[in-house]
């Protein structure tokens, strides 16, 4: 197949990708569209070729064309930006790196970069190595042999980026692995984990370590009592008792595709997708019922990282906190979706084109989810006098996306719903990372033991969402909103009852000021506002608000592994400039990252915020964390139930009245009987008496 | 029908009550099931011959028997308890107030009791009386007159408890009222608030005051632009974009109800509905699949209270701070619903009796919705080895009740999911209460101007919940759960990488340990546990975890009249000993209360702290506030999208393991198309480059 798109002449690799993508149409492909299978062979080919040595492939990728460029060619002042792919290669066999930016219009290497001491997203293909190297070497044999394991067909290794091994530097590229056993082939290998863990180097596939971590001087035996969760062994427990519930859009969706473009309830934007953020949402708007135009709410939205730092001291817990997007790649892990189980209704899906280590594409089937649900009551309002109410019922469109990372799922939801709100809602679920415990150990305080002699550890998940707001233009600032009672005292002529309170606005003006806290005591909140926009009637800027209470800082403590390399989690908010170069706040390289600050190559938000530039009315960026504390649960074993946390980004006198009242009632009716509990009061019915007669 | 009432001879009063209960059967009615019709009356006509003077009934409600008394009747040790009635009864014409129990097995008036200095709740009657008599008021027409009304039938008074009045006290029995004006029938009035408000007796039916406010000497003329949401004004503008969502279950609801009583995948409970809490759920109960027997979980659960306090220093903003259940009644004001609009699916509805203010039934069709909802995802895992896939879907149970106070709407959903988890959603929605603006005044800080001249203040929503929790049997401890990172420094001996954290947890001993706020910074949580059930493997208490972050402190001031009335909302916990006597936080009667400690017969929460009970491994209750801060905004006008805030309670090592493995899964499939992004891995497909080939 690659020789085939060798064929391909330059000129016409641009139309190539557009017909070969989803949305067949001789039309050139939108300009944030995802690399098509012949974009990423071409690309290849021309990396190959320019190439002196053997590469192998770490990313093949869209490079979205610079903001300034985009926004040009959109406002039709500018020309339609070329079509780029942004690589990173290794040498093979190496550790080397080399980013390359392969124009496919002009068919050209427009530059080829190599970059020093860093290390890319390990893909499924790295991950891979270590389990099949692992099982054949001879240390490994025997550390199994010396527990009683003799079938090294029944032992798996869950391969992880390395947190922290002061033992190598950057001149390996490294990943650690932790071990289970199976007693069958389905059987639930957490309930089986071994006592020792493994360091390999990914390039030179040579196993550098076999860490046995022994408990008195002893070794620890595997728990062997199975934990399974497969119906091929629990099925006789399943129990009948849920009737079905039917969801169905006989007359089809509410949303309209063009390509990847939707258009829905007056939401407008571009559904992008990489192998690294996995989903992108671009150049999102909104038409405005009242002022009768498109107002632009957010030019990018997506997830840009997350760390899971586990809480136990103990070797080997002590190097697991995994960054699932920088180490591993959201996209890279994506399920391929199943109508009806992992969504209900009308379904669209799209699929993910990737690029394997030898630069071939290959896809995921349905790798997005868009839907559309029920949301409940919109608004509602019965008149106590007569009894009149009205209700409409609210929407939501739900673009979504799945991934598992080895032993966890990670479903994450962007929604929109008719008020005009924006929520992203990430459901954990999936499988405890587990330990052996010795019989003289217990999991207390640092884990629980969630079956007998089987330690799941205390760990956080902390997301970080990065927003490119553009709230009714290009500049905007962000104000911190605190609840305060007013400083009159109580009996005071301006406070005379203690009653006043109001919101404080603090506009966070410098990038040092926009690294935030949240505070409970005063109900904080974040507006991102258009300060140029300011309501003639409310005298309120038109404003999106972040609702982001769930957001646990770091419980590393300052001046740990994991308190440096993840930096970003230090913070609820992080606001700084918009620079094009700039996305992932743990740093564009987090594989052995070490999170000293300004490191070449590798800047994070820390970095970024620490220059203290000016935020306020020009074009910023905001990276807001959420996420949970888990301590393990019995529930949460051998399988966990879904665990949702969310945060989300509301109107705030954006628009001039309730943006949904284009929305027909789904009731307008008389209420009655309620009113007839009152017989005797003013305008009040007699249905209800005859009500009582009926008694 | 009172006559015919008269002539039932108490003997058969009880049977009468399940005759004509809606579970209509001839064994005797639940214990716990609200009086029927024929109860109400029969207590009305009771207590009616037993006083010697004419009477107005405030409330005929159901006399729960007392905790022991049941619990003896469930578990066969003892009889059945009685059927009794509790009624509040006020003299015709004055504010003196008695309290009878009536003994309807026996037909006896069991008690009456004069209680001094008290105020009942204000029913709808109640509230009615003001609007017809301001309407008719000389000075009202006057006030009226001088800004222009002179029909007065365009003037509405939407009736408010008063939060405060120095100029009267016990010896009234007060309502304030708050004017609007509609300019046609259907009107919205509340863009329309006239600048004045009344204060009335509710007994003698006199207007008091009539006090105007005015602004540098002036009056405030009301704003004349109408602001409309009813069809009959907005039609026209409504969109057709979005396509019907059909919820159906062709099967049938997974629910069995036995009169009040419902069984729903492993749940069981007692529903219960009364004036005051409206929803009651009693006597939860969950099916333990593994140990195999039926485990108790809540004796019951309500809404006790609520506080609306508004944070504009300004009269007459001052008085208002509703405390809807306790000065109005959630019951009373509970909506009658309509399928298709509240909620969606198959719905099973029961119907609400009440008592009149003449001692008459009345009914409130459908006012409790049962239905179940599709809930996403149970758990999900994929093997990224095999691209084996299993998931289920999770369900819920929803109970709910939609109450319309005044112009706010809430509705309230008790849900159960398949992890065991209760969850109450609250959402928020209606009118905002709207003021006029004086030219010379502006809403910042204490409101917005959400539409010209038109100003909503700041306000707060605080809910109680109640629980009266019974895990696993009858006595349970509170642990305060705080997420700390470990004492030992980076690179200690116990610490190395400084990673380490836990989960503190601090027993709360007495009950003004109970009194507890919420930590965000420790991601604070609460554990009900019984001390006595320990996990032999986890060695963990059998707990329900308390998630409470949405629960913002009142922001009055503290000796201002909310901080004292409203003492329940300074706390995100209470936890006290378990008294039959003690339910209402804010105290049994609320209306005109002062909030003074220990005030005789209207003791609050706070005094029940106070008295430092231990509440260690004993029979407990926990009041949990939760809620929000509101600043307006203008897309809350004219009428609120709906605003949700929640509490949950999770089962937290009470299962030995995931409880909703029974569930069986929607999907066991192979994902091959997703591992296929990585072809040449370990245990990797090949469909991935067949699909590659079709590129």
């Amino acid at each position: 197949m690659a020789s085939s798109v060798h064929s391909v002449p330059p000129s016409s690799a641009g139309k190539g990708c557009c017909a070969q993508s989803k949305h067949a149409s001789t039309k050139p492909c939108h300009p944030l569209d995802p690399l098509s299978g012949d974009e990423i062979s071409f690309s290849a080919s021309l990396i190959r070729h320019y190439s002196s040595h053997p590469v192998k492939f770490n990313c093949i990728t869209l490079h979205e064309p610079k903001k300034a460029e985009y926004a040009a060619f959109k406002a039709g002042t500018g020309p339609r930006p070329a079509r780029r792919s942004f690589s990173i290669v290794l040498k093979k066999g190496t550790p080397e790196v080399s980013e390359f930016i392969v124009n496919l219009t002009s068919g050209r290497v427009e530059s080829c970069k190599h970059v020093e001491n860093v290390m890319p997203t390990l893909t499924p293909d790295d991950l891979d190595v270590t389990e099949r190297i692992a099982r054949s070497d001879p240390r490994v044999i025997q550390v199994c042999r010396e527990i009683g394991i003799t079938d090294m067909s029944k032992v798996y290794f869950d391969a992880w980026a390395i947190g922290i091994d002061e033992r190598w530097g950057f001149e390996r590229r490294l990943q650690q692995a932790l071990p289970y056993y199976r007693s069958s082939p389905l059987d639930n290998q957490y309930a089986h984990p071994l006592d020792f863990s493994v360091v390999a180097d990914t390039e030179t596939e040579e196993i550098l370590a076999v860490d046995v971590r022994k408990v008195n001087g002893e070794r620890t035996m595997m728990p062997l009592e199975n934990h399974n969760y497969l119906p091929e062994f629990i099925a006789d427990s399943y129990r009948s008792l849920l009737r079905p519930v039917d969801i169905t859009q006989p007359q089809g969706v509410s949303f309209r595709m063009n390509g990847n473009e939707i258009e829905w309830a007056g939401f407008k934007m571009h559904i992008g997708f990489n192998y690294r953020e996995g989903l992108v949402l671009s150049d999102i708007r909104v038409d405005d019922p009242y002022e009768k135009r498109e107002r632009t709410l957010f030019n990018r939205i997506s997830l840009v990282e997350m760390v899971v730092p586990y809480g136990c001291p103990k070797t080997p817990h002590h190097r697991k906190h995994a960054f699932d997007v920088g180490e591993y790649g959201t996209g890279l892990m994506t399920n391929s979706l199943k109508l009806g189980c992992d969504c209900k209704g009308a379904i669209h899906y799209l699929d993910a084109v990737l690029a394997t280590s030898t630069g071939e594409p290959s896809i995921i089937k349905n790798a997005v989810c868009i839907h559309e649900e029920d949301n409940g009551l919109l608004y509602k309002h019965t008149d106590f006098r007569d009894g009149r109410v009205i209700s409409a019922r609210d929407r939501k469109l739900v673009i979504s996306q799945i991934i598992t990372a080895a032993n966890y799922e990670y479903a994450f939801y962007h929604t929109f719903s008719l008020d005009g709100t924006y929520k992203l809602e990430a459901k954990l679920t999936g499988m405890l990372n587990t330990y052996c415990l010795h019989p003289s150990e217990q999991s207390a305080p640092y884990g629980t033991e969630v079956a007998p002699r089987i330690d799941a550890q205390n760990h956080q998940h902390i997301f970080s969402l990065r927003v490119d707001p553009e709230i009714d233009g290009p500049n905007n600032t962000v104000l911190q909103t605190d609840a305060l009672a007013a400083d009159d005292a109580v009996g005071s002529e301006a406070n005379p009852y203690g009653n006043a309170f109001y919101a404080k606005k603090t506009p966070l003006r410098t990038a040092r000021e926009g690294a935030a806290t949240y505070c409970h005591e005063t109900n904080r909140s974040w507006d991102i506002i258009n300060p140029s926009r300011i309501s003639p009637t409310s005298k309120k800027p038109a404003s999106y608000k972040i609702i982001n209470s769930q957001c646990p800082a770091v419980l590393a403590k300052p001046g740990s592994v994991v308190y440096k390399r993840a930096g970003f989690a230090r913070k609820a908010l992080w606001v700084v400039p918009y620079r094009d170069s700039e996305r992932y706040p743990a740093g564009d390289y987090v594989c052995q990252s070490i999170g000293e600050p300004n490191y070449p190559n590798n800047e994070t938000v820390v970095d970024w915020a620490e220059r203290n530039e000016s935020i306020e009315n020009r074009d910023i960026v905001c990276y807001i964390q959420f996420g949970l504390t888990h301590f393990p649960r019995m529930e949460d074993f051998p399988i966990m139930p879904a665990e949702p946390v969310s945060v989300m980004m509301r109107a705030s006198n954006f628009f001039q009245k309730n943006p949904a009242l284009w929305v027909p009632p789904s009731q307008v009716a008389r209420d009655d009987t309620s009113r007839a509990a009152c017989p005797g009061g003013t305008g009040c019915e007699m249905e209800g008496l005859k009500e009582n007669s009926k008694l």
